[in-house]
């Protein structure tokens, strides 16, 4: 159903494709709605729940030490009080993507008070962590392995670059700039150096948005640094565990699979451990092999990437099944009912996914990208944006809703800084290519060939396949503009104002190069009959099952469109389905088919007749939208009967 | 499938039926060679292994004490060596049932150095508590929720009993009844007593055992002491917890449901908690049902019942599906390949299923007694009697195998001695009535109507359905004789010397009242024809899967039969399936049927194609041979298809 991302190959030597700041993309259509829920009450929402939750008594040095709040974990290892820098961070992004879309001065003035606390905060070489400046003094870079310090890091400096695109104003950028800045002097290859790295990879990536919004190359370098460096032996985590009177083996979680530093990074193949760590670090390569034009880390991202999609990943594009370790087990273990499947590892995987087209448009990378963000990870914020999915089960016997909070808050700002930034996950701008990775109306302006170039889609995907994309250059210019056509659609047509077109058709994307001029519009149609989906038979509890998908939407059942007993439904494989418009829970497309129910009527647990079926009209709704309506059971692979 | 013991009730007024004891009984056919294997190699490995792991270290006082030797979980619970005594108590147990069989004089100086060294250890008061003497000294009594000090108290008398039947040898019965007078003692409605109870349930049927070796009607009285306090308010475990100064909910495992002491167990109405805890519990209870004739338990023994057979039972015979627990989670949470389903569990699942037997023959206890025995508890022995399961998923990709010992050692003498005692579960004695639960080839001495009566049973049962039972009192008897019919048979004739004969048929037996003589024969031809079972709609692990039986056995599929990739494989209802003998991994019927196998040629993870069909011929066998050759992957519930 994907494109062979084996076979075909999209790397254009050189090219370097990057995002577009999320203030260069306005959305409405599909998203549109989404984000002004962020702006109108998660944004608000997210500062509310961290500051009820204590955390800027931590940040705020004028305020009294609040000392440890949240206990230790997992043997003295952890306290999620660790990362609560982390989540103002992605609190300020989130706001910040709300304040391109709507400035809002009490949101502003909110964002101002937290960037108030950090300045003072901030320690003279530039030091910026409040656990260690007031939890746990004195032990900086003592246990980069468990601490989350360099993490901490990298969703600040997020927050920053996102703030300062949304206002303009450098003050956070600036303390970032400082505190990366001493990062920088204090870990490198020197012999004065430390040469450690983060135990929960983020930071990389964030060095090279630093690094893009400021023009200095250190802060890429010091990307690469860390990225060239992980897992090297001696093994950095080794060597500071026996510093601090520990031997290694008293890791908690047993092996340095689980932050991926049990081997360099280029000779690793297989994705392993902490899911969220994982994506993170792979995205961070992602993007020094972008920045660098760095082609050794080409194939090692590729045989990784190909683990993970041929093996291990749901449907709904979550991964990461155990919650043992927050991540992987081994391959083909994909159950339902337990599937961890973090809604951070899904917003991890967008981004993965997103930097795997920096180096060229391939949907076997947009494809995925779609897949797990229109499901697992959108899922994960309810529709009026206030509660969080944390884990993300595709099986519910009616027990599973979403949190106004969670103990370990990651991901209510993740998903939420997702949504308010997917934006910029739709264009992808080259020197003189652009490419179109996602639909939904709205409008965009990039640069391209020296020319400014407004982009406006218009559309009702992901529930029609029609897509019309108006090119305005503010003067004629000639550039390379590649529309993707999805794996899973049966067929696509183009017309270029209102003529057919030829495009060259490459790796799942139809390039046009051409000079454009104001007015030009393309029509894209793309197909989007639903489709049953089957897992490979390694994935055993799948098997005797299907998904089932409209475009890039899996569907499930929900127990209040279909009674109790998901399981006792047969969907043969000569069914229609059929697409129809729903309101509730929001206006949305469900599919419908004629089905089968089984009786129910036996007390027994184990019988010899099979029990009597009656014909029933079965409805799935989308994963994302599931949960909003009454509490009860949902399934996503439902049994299917019919020789093939 | 089974008898509707929802509506037909079997209990006969004042009937009191109890087991042959193990000595009275000499099986050959099925479990014959089972029984020799444990003679020749099991009874040995046992002592061997408990002394390698330094148990006779802790109880022989005459040795330099060991402290404490395995780790405290739980939040220093418990540590296994707490309950060493139990492991001795059960390898002494099974000894002697060996013993019964093949006088073995190093086997008996093995035991006997153990009697010895508890005679060395036993205090002036007759306490006998080998970590609460030697590794916690003065700390008894003080924890009877965590610590199992009466837990190791029952092991050891039923270890007592069986020596003391199969060897006339009173010295360690004398040593324990000495132990269970102090209980008697200390425990008890008096002013001066404990209102405390096991937390670990055993005890009390072990007490049963002891009244009825003894004739002592103080031990019956003391177990039902115990039964009726068990969940009073206050509850004792919170008395003694506060006692300790620790509050009640401080307790590691969360609610007193774990050890079933929530409520009076008059008013508890579904099986919680840890597995084997509530199987001994209830065995218990329905021992104290039969001594005392106290009909207020059977209403709760009966709703316990349904709860567990129900909504809560592998088809196996195995309960508790969640490691976290070892116990019971919601109803119909099954999962196979995740199954705890402890072989202890099923073990105890057969000790409460017998006793349901002493009120009145009543299959609907019978059936789940043996499906238990022939499945889950049986696979836990391997066939050369060196190995054992602990947990015993339904399910496996290859990596789940019998342990030559376990860090947690309970199972390893539990399943050998029930299988070395499974002679005192074929028959149930009262007054004038002898029931015949159990078919297999052998001879049996019983009382009866104050005759000897000796029965025997000439039979391939499990793999073939015809039964030849001789009776020969010596004199002519008046009594009645019941003899189970299975609930899954689909049919059975019975004939008396060679003639049809009729016979009273309630409650899954048929029941001839007459005098009998000598060379009286009686053939039972039970209709074994292989069937498919299919799981209630709740289960939805199991929903488009069948598992096929053969008499009372549970069949499974093996790699090393099949093929990798069970789940690719679909058995179409209408195939036929066909009974096979085989001889490897033991001589054993296999069934084979024809069925489909799916291609699996792509390497992608979804795929929209179902994947190609081609005819293969499937071979089944019995549950409780798996895991004896090729390691590779086992399924029980096989994929069907076919509308009904």
């Amino acid at each position: 159903m994907s494109h062979d991302h084996r076979t075909t190959r999209a790397q254009q030597d050189g090219a370097k494709f990057r995002p577009l700041t999320v203030d260069r993309v306005r959305l409405e259509g599909f998203f549109g709605p989404r984000i002004d829920t962020i702006c109108a009450t998660t944004a608000r929402t997210l500062f509310d729940r961290c500051i009820e939750a204590g955390m800027l008594d931590q940040i705020d040095p004028e305020r009294p030490n609040p000392g440890l709040v949240i206990p230790f974990q997992h043997h003295n290892t952890v306290t999620t009080q660790m990362f609560w820098d982390s989540d103002f961070g992605k609190s300020i992004e989130t706001a910040a993507y709300a304040l391109n879309r709507h400035r809002d001065p009490e949101l502003e003035a909110l964002c101002d008070q937290v960037v108030d606390a950090y300045a003072r905060l901030q320690q003279e070489d530039g030091y910026l962590n409040s656990w260690y400046i007031r939890i746990e003094p004195g032990r900086r870079w003592t246990n980069l392995r468990d601490r989350h310090e360099l993490y901490n890091a990298g969703h600040l400096i997020e927050g920053a670059v996102a703030y300062y695109h949304a206002t303009g104003k450098r003050r956070l950028l600036d303390i970032l700039c400082r505190y990366a800045d001493l990062i920088d002097r204090t870990f490198g290859p020197g012999e004065a150096q430390m040469r450690g790295y983060p135990g929960h990879p983020e930071l990389e990536l964030a060095l090279v948005k630093l690094g893009r919004a400021t023009g200095e190359p250190r802060y890429l370098e010091l990307a690469r640094f860390f990225v060239d460096e992980r897992g090297r032996q001696p093994c950095w985590f080794d060597i500071e565990a026996e510093a601090r009177g520990e031997t290694p083996d008293q890791f908690h979680f047993g092996t340095l699979e689980y932050c991926q530093a049990h081997q360099p990074v280029r000779e690793q193949t297989r994705v392993v451990g902490h899911a969220v760590r994982a994506a993170y670090l792979y995205a961070g390569m992602a993007d020094v092999a972008t920045e660098f034009a760095d082609d050794s880390l080409s194939a090692p991202l590729n045989t990784l990437w190909s683990h993970l999609v041929d093996r291990n990943l749901y449907i709904t594009g979550g991964f990461g099944p155990s919650a043992a370790n927050e991540g992987l087990t081994f391959d083909y273990d994909l159950p339902n009912a337990s599937a961890y499947a973090e809604t951070c590892a899904s917003v991890a995987l967008v981004f993965w996914a997103s930097r795997m087209l920096g180096r060229g448009a391939d949907a076997a990378y947009a494809d995925i990208m779609e897949q797990a963000l229109y499901n697992n990870a959108l899922a994960g914020l309810s529709l009026d944006g206030t509660h969080f999915f944390y884990d993300n089960p595709l099986e519910s016997r009616g027990d599973h809703h979403r949190w106004k909070w969670h103990h370990c808050p990651c991901c209510p700002p993740n998903i939420s800084r997702l949504v308010a930034s997917v934006g910029a996950y739709v264009y992808g701008v080259a020197d003189e290519a652009i490419a179109v990775h996602l639909y939904n109306a709205g409008t965009a302006h990039a640069e391209v060939a020296g020319q400014s170039v407004t982009l406006t889609q218009r559309t009702d995907y992901p529930f029609d396949g029609r897509v019309a994309l108006r090119v305005e250059p503010t003067e004629r210019v000639r550039f390379t503009l590649s529309l993707r056509v999805p794996g899973w659609s049966a067929g696509a047509t183009l017309t270029l104002n209102g003529a057919p077109v030829e495009a060259e058709s490459r790796a799942g994307y139809l390039h046009l190069t051409r000079e454009w001029a104001a007015g030009d519009e393309l029509v894209l149609e793309i197909d989007l009959s639903p489709r049953r989906v089957l897992a490979h038979p390694k994935v055993t509890v799948d098997q005797g099952r299907t998904a089932l998908m409209y475009g890039p939407l899996v569907y499930c059942l929900e127990e209040v469109d279909n009674g109790a007993d998901l399981n006792s439904l047969v969907l043969p494989d000569s069914a229609t389905l059929t697409p129809r418009a729903i309101e509730q829970p929001a206006a949305m497309m469900a599919l419908t088919a004629p089905a089968l129910r089984e009786s129910t009527d036996s007390e027994a647990l184990y019988r010899i007749t099979p029990p009597a079926r009656q014909p029933v009209t079965l409805t799935a709704i989308p994963y994302y939208a599931w949960d909003h309506r009454e509490p009860g059971a949902m399934l996503t692979w439902i049994r299917r009967e019919g020789q093939s």
